[in-house]
């Protein structure tokens, strides 16, 4: 048995009596009852992934996992793969958005270097991990082997098991990749065996002219390498990057955890999707935090039955969007544990009453 | 001239050039530009309203105030009249959900009894600034007095001047009034001419039977009391409650003082109209939070043209939107402030380039 199948079969489905008796708890609170909305069905849904009726305030990762991508050679961004690195760097110095964002939530941001096209020095903050030098131009056959998916996959696995043991209790994905847009618009499509227009965006930016080298690049891909839509690892191996596959590996391994995990935006998303298609009870594991702007990713949310807490028509990645939510989980968590209940602080609850069920 | 009259005259336009030049330093930003949406927008509104290129992350406080309805006799509420008190009591205490949420991102909670049914013993950390014991049954005449209404103002106008005194740069409004939506309800449907069956909703949650009442109660105060729509103060006057009045007030004052105001939800929001109505320069200073589920709020933010931040089904009250939304400036904030620029972190800028305007 490989370890993938090993994690898999140690996830469990999540327990539906601790988000009700989370919910009857809310409904003791000095409040009418379920008036704070969404924020008390957050506070459900991480309690019941969690296993837990009162769950500590959560320690905050964020896994940035970055690549390369070689059909970036098919002119379909609009930065060039260089950016890859620099940005790495960025994060390393602690610059970029995601830094900022997670700083004011209190998340540690986890650098993983999965494989740029060439590595970096040595430094302390960022985790080398690297497959390889980038993957492959997928127009002219795999994006990777076999082994090399589950390898990445694995890596992300084991990379959870490590932050366990260190006492994180909630991870958001984030990631870093020149073309990868391209990459998991072109997963999506041969996932769901839908035309690539349907779920392919304009990515950080980009012309009509490069939308279409995008969009034709895909559809040669799909052609060449006809992946098997029913086997979720050839189609990652055939058209996806390195810090996709490993992101894979650690929404598998958070739910063999148990902890709560936070998807942020398109690219992040497909590599929830392809582990839920590796194992669907990661589904109950998944936390959507906004929706982008790229039109995939209401595809995947709406496919996952997920609705996502904002939308700030944000099309950044590298974990914004988790960071941004993990301020709000944490505000479901401490209206939970922090609020007055009527009779602690004496306030006459005659008001409406509710069938002790979650809505 | 009145003090309203005055500090109306000190409210000046918001200069466009500085939301123009924010923007500007955010394309430096090492990110797509434009791929953080909303929160860009945000950084840029609050930093006009300032007038400061470069605002300091905002001192915060959430305006809390309170106040008795004598309608609350025509059985329109699912919570009896002594909840406000009891409440108020809960927030000094620390227990309700504005103080957790408030706690969460920094914000002070000032609570102003305006004129509650009876008054508290005298407490630190409330402030007594009471117009009455509880406003009228509106539909047995007007529920204040004209020169009631005009201190009420007043005194939400002082409050900010002592705020402002003490470094205050970011108020939130929030209230506690059990009848307070059927006032709010009222004052939407005089002021916009318009039934009240288009801008009532079910408040904490009353059933069926309740919500005829209520909408009969607001119907027979309309009708009796003849407010004039075009005179705000006279609608206020008719239909108002003590803590809408004084957060009009709040509204004014913080418009004069260049200090960005959070809407919470449709109370709140009724009032921040009333002082547009009164001055309409103070729209310009107003941020709409979360949309509520009360179906008037909607009216009011369509009217105001205010899009919320998010939204997430509340309908609480007490400021608990406008804390959350807090969090999100403070992130807009730290973006412009901590984030590198391409050219301090190194990163190639090749990408698409925009026009220098605001989106």
């Amino acid at each position: 048995m490989t370890l993938i199948e090993k994690i898999c079969r140690q996830i469990s489905e999540v327990d539906p009596n601790v988000s009700i008796r989370v919910q009857h708890r809310l409904n003791q609170k000095t409040k009418p009852l379920r008036s704070l909305g969404r924020l008390e069905d957050l506070a459900c849904e991480i309690s019941s992934i969690r296993g837990l009726e009162n769950p500590a305030l959560p320690q905050k990762v964020i896994v940035v996992m970055a690549g390369d991508h070689g059909v970036v050679e098919e002119g379909v961004s609009a930065y060039p793969q260089e950016v890859t690195c620099q940005m790495v760097l960025n994060f390393a110095k602690g610059g970029a958005a995601i830094n900022v964002l997670a700083r004011q939530v209190g998340a540690k941001v986890v650098v993983v270097d999965m494989g740029m096209a060439s590595p970096l020095p040595t430094l302390e903050t960022i985790l080398s991990r690297r497959i390889g030098s980038g993957t492959r131009n997928f127009t002219l056959g795999p994006a990777m082997t076999r082994e090399q998916a589950l390898s990445a996959i694995e890596i992300g696995i084991q990379l959870v098991q490590q932050l366990h043991d260190e006492g994180t209790t909630l991870i958001g994905l984030g990631e870093m990749g020149i073309g990868n847009t391209t990459s998991s618009s072109a997963l999506l499509s041969a996932l769901l065996e839908i035309t690539p227009e349907e779920v392919t965006g304009y990515g950080t930016g980009i012309d009509s002219t490069t939308y279409a080298r995008k969009i034709d690049a895909i559809k040669r891909a799909i052609e060449l390498n006809a992946p098997n839509a029913t086997d979720p690892i050839d189609v990652l191996t055939k058209l996806g990057g390195f810090e996709i596959a490993g992101l894979v590996g650690v929404a598998i391994g958070c739910a063999a955890k148990k902890i709560p995990i936070v998807m942020d935006g398109f690219i992040s998303s497909v590599a929830a999707l392809l582990a839920v298609r590796i194992e669907p009870k990661v589904n109950d594991y998944l936390i959507a935090s906004h929706r982008s702007v790229e039109i995939g990713h209401g595809v995947i949310l709406k496919l996952l039955k997920k609705k996502p807490l904002f939308e700030l028509d944000m099309r950044l990645g590298e974990g914004t969007g988790a960071a941004l939510a993990m301020g709000w989980i944490d505000a479901s968590l401490r209206i939970l544990e922090e609020m007055a209940t009527f009779e602690s602080a004496g306030v006459n609850n005659a008001g409406p009453k509710m069938q002790e069920k979650t809505s």
